[in-house]
């Protein structure tokens, strides 16, 4: 029986509406698409299956919008949101776009644009926080430097801890329900972007007042514009116990910021990222951060959307296929997966005891990892080929 | 006055035995040096200025050799350290050269071979503690995959901890004056290696239980193998307390381990990199871990040693010369790096008094930030164009 | 009715002697196998299904070898030819492992070296025509530098179409019917090698003597090392007539040398390699110069190699089932892929009439391109969902 | 006697109007300055100490203006340069920002937008010629895929070429004294671009039907995007006889196009760099297509056009200190750099005698080339430490 591989809201999938809504203005070229109204967007994905939204603030409402243009826009918003079900797990700032951020936000030099950016977080955490959202991303894109002496980064640290801080605090006095995913990315638009890596903001969260409620938002492509394993990065947030969302995209290797649509860019990596959430038990959304190429009309941004769920849901059912294949847990065995989850020291095992056991290194280097057999089969299943 | 440029031993230079050791064997091609003996070594290194020596096992007493073979190789080791008054602040584990640590070293699927690779730290940590090293490094070269399937890097992740965990306790009760530091690399000589990033390590760190014995030991090209910008990752090690020791050398790029000599490679980089370490305080030694290319005789390994002492020395004095020139005092103001040192609230602020604040952003965003002229005035300095 | 994907002559896959023989000494680890014997290779390769190997000269003579052992390896290695029916269309020379190469063979500094290089050459382009072979391929991994004073490059240029022309005169006055085959890589062993990407070497080809003689080898690894799309320039290389020989491989990005087997890597560069070969109707041999990762034995080194033919296999079903579909046929008419086979021009098309032609650049950029519809039905094809 | 670095016309510093004029605008950020007029920046230029200025169509007459806008702006643009004696050596086209060639212009699929795109061309030709330029830059920025069926790369290549040799064609006919430099780039704005590297663009000229009219135009940030070394390309150009034109500005590493001005981004290659163009007595302009980072205000928009000018002349300095040290004269005897200018084959030598020589590979292979003595040498004098 043929598979559809349609989504529907259970499969958590959602998409920032600044996605489908990118008009197609690169660094070298001016718009290919006219504007998309949020309630439209809102309206499309949920014909197409999806389970909600996200948005910066400037998204819903533009920067310096008058109070009753942003009502007005909030409303149609709210309403486009009650008629489909579409629900909103994560908002997010954007502190990025307007001038006034072009040396950063919470790590400018000038401290004014640094409480400023502080004012326009707290506004947005107030309605992500009424929209129902338990997830504040926050990528800090301007956050960098091009040259040496720019920004002292120890400095800069300081300040990006104390806007932590703060919003922590803010968030826990209000008694909201929401937690902070920092979204790290090694370069662009800053020749050099603080906390570039997963790592580097999984490290920073444990020197965090609060680090509880900080947690990190990986991206696919931002990851592998460093040529790291995003599999690998995604994993070890999990096991710091710290992937609150996930942006899932594509991206062909290391260059600009490409953000193609899940499943294009390095396939392989996007099936063992899926085979990572589904075998974790991740329980967050399913998130696309994706530009649909400028190249598209809207005919082609929503065929490339469709094609983000369409693709996890197929690498979901040929990674469930892969773990549930008899000949891969033999494989998994003939490669000592097994052994590898078993303690290297038995419990209360003596130092004198490990000291003593006779080992042949020789003989042991003979023994044949099956690595090969075994990622072929994975292959195997990627690509359909089952017998 | 011209300066001389010459090292002595009060600038703590340091350099891995496998470095001018190092007979020129690469993945397409044969050795193109003798061997050379440790002694041989740490005299030539003395004669030219260092101030100490570092090691793995295996470069002093090669694998599988006899305790009576052992004995004489450490004698004679002890011996050059002894006339020449060298040190050896650091020593490390090979973990990565024999054929049985093939799929990884403390996350090997084998256990025995997980218990081998403990079993052969323990005993280095004993030498280096006898021999006065304060800082033991522990990069895992081999800890990494090729394939998706080849490792659950979660389960890896905790093979790691637990062996750190049992170390840091061997270490910790023998009473050796020993910490740890984790060298990351993104890739080479796996696919793929745990780690990859100075962020990646620091975040690990803290899941270990004694988080106060690990820091890191990042390699300039290491982390720009990931195109990231080292100084800014060293910053974040320093920030965070971690920066229990250096691996300097040049790197070209993202492509294949370079260990070119410090100053080659991006000399930008090499330049704040010095001015960062000279300006931070920090107190370890400046280690050279890099390989004489193999188009070299010894003639050209120990020219390319001198050289990476006396580009540290050119560099310390052209960052000292920027730091100490007051028309960068100025340019340093003009670039507001004076506000970014300030608090961004104020001690005991009232949220209603940041959320009162006036801001025009559109002024703000016109302000210049004045740092091009900055950076040309660090490159003149940099080039030695004074005035 | 499921395909077995298994392996025929007819298939025309080859595989380089040192690709299967690699004993899996890296740069940081010394070999995990054992060596193996040309003829073993050639018989195991048989029995998968290949059609033929190809060698380095030192791959089956020993460097150095007496006539005696070079008479009598080479009898071994023409038994299993004979035997097995396997052919030779391809062989090539070592001109990197031995340490005289260390700065390169036909532009190495030294002028004795390079007339080395040149008699080492002639010797086994002799042998390559005795055993029938048709390309001859010449990878100057050495050919290059790490510093910038130490070649100068323009004249090493000069000495490497020296070389090339002398060799192009010697097989033409012996009548042999073999052509030479260049195959660039951006760096590794080398820092920067000459004529790095497979744009270098055509345009190095286009000031030969005999220009008619050379063409190209793109690996596919070696072009992704630059982040360059191997597809892209393997048809550049068709479209200028110069295709000769290809080697099949794969890599993870821009990092060191992976040599990962076909298929492992970037998959859907993979497909789209397959397609523009069977599409091209390359006629030449799909020739697989890969490294069976080290931490497989010889059972994982056979699965390897029948692994990378196999995807061959799928990837050609899976090509061939995207251009027979309707709806692609229907999909690349969206995409006017029709209109870019229409020239620009009309025959004899006036400029005046160019020019006069009415355009609505408005009108014309609302066209949608319908390119990622396109991408995603050969997204689904290449994994196998059809319908 | 303290140099000045101070530009004069005579040093032939050209910059393109889209340079200094860049707003700001990037893929995340609005522009940052307002827009500048071109007259404006030919006289801030001008006093800078430029030689002269080049222009993309659109820089000095918006798309679609209409005719007497274009007139009327054109008569500023000139009455600028006769006022400041600023030269035009240089023009192009923008077949980039507009959206209609999104997916490309000579090689987009739809025949009216190539059509189009010719149209555009052809006439900026004539304002070039008018103007005095002998040079007519062609960057396809915007000929390129993101997805592998959106090109056939063979048929495009056929309609590049189409688009070169009528544009030739025309230039002949009309006698105009100008010849075309192809621009590569490898990426961003498209995911691939076509003719990638320098190598590609060389090979593709061999192509056309007036390759005699073809060069190339290699910039530095290009180049290094793909991890090449921009110096090896140069001088691959040069000994083509092709380099008709270059871009110079910083780049650090592979990342997105980040046009740093030149001497940021990778210093020692920009040192080489400059040591090719003048060694090789390149007669062209030093055009600078850089862009002044979105931090900066109009100040440090000529701060930072002052210091890419400043950093040649130092450079160039630098580079002539070290060709002229007879230090470094022996160095390169050393490395034996006057071997690799002698001819590997005498003036007819007979194969016989090439073949009778004999050789120790051994001994040879343990000469040192004495390459790290020769490099700490150039960067000796690249950071000023003379003696």
């Amino acid at each position: 029986m043929p598979q559809s591989f349609t989504p529907t809201p259970e499969d958590r999938f959602t998409f920032g509406l600044w996605t489908v809504g990118w008009t197609g203005r690169d660094p070298f070229g001016d718009p290919t698409r006219a504007a998309l109204e949020p309630a439209e967007s809102v309206r499309r994905l949920a014909d197409l299956g999806a389970y909600g939204v996200t948005f910066h603030d400037d998204d819903v409402v533009p920067f310096g919008a008058s109070q009753a243009d942003r009502d007005d826009r909030l409303r149609r918003f709210r309403r486009a949101l009650e008629e489909t079900g579409m629900k909103v797990p994560m908002a997010t700032t954007n502190l990025f776009t307007h001038p006034v951020f072009k040396d950063g936000a919470f790590t400018a030099n000038d401290r004014d644009v640094r409480r400023f950016a502080l004012r326009k977080t707290l506004r947005n955490i107030d309605l992500a926080a009424e929209l129902g959202a338990s997830v504040y991303v926050a990528w800090g894109g301007r956050e960098g430097t091009e040259s040496g002496a720019a920004k002292d980064v120890r400095v800069a640290l300081d300040r990006l801890k104390e806007a932590f801080d703060f919003l922590a605090g803010y968030v826990t006095e209000r008694g909201y329900d929401l937690r902070f995913a920092i979204e790290p990315k090694p370069n662009e638009p800053r020749g050099d972007i603080l906390l570039p890596t997963v790592g580097h903001a999984l490290a920073f969260i444990e020197r965090l007042e609060r680090p509880q409620l900080f947690g990190v938002n990986p991206e696919v492509g931002h990851e592998q514009m460093a040529g790291l394993n995003i599999t690998h990065s995604v994993a070890q947030a999990l096991w710091a116990g710290k992937l609150f969302h996930i942006d899932l995209n594509g991206q062909s290797g290391i260059k600009y910021d490409q953000d193609l649509r899940f499943g294009a860019g390095d396939l392989r990596q996007a099936f063992w990222l899926v085979d990572l959430l589904e075998g974790a038990g991740y329980a967050g959304p399913r998130h696309f951060d994706f530009k649909p190429p400028r190249t598209e009309d809207y005919a082609g941004v929503w065929a490339s959307a469709a094609g983000c769920m369409r693709n996890y849901l197929i690498l979901r059912d040929r990674a469930a296929a892969f773990r549930g294949d008899p000949r891969v847990a033999e494989a998994l065995r003939a490669a000592r997966l097994d052994q590898l989850a078993v303690p290297t020291l038995a419990p209360g095992e003596s130092l004198e005891a490990l000291l003593a056991e006779p080992f042949d290194p020789r003989a042991a280097a003979e023994r044949g990892m099956a690595l090969e057999a075994l990622d072929q089969l994975a292959l195997d299943h990627l690509l359909g080929v089952r017998g």
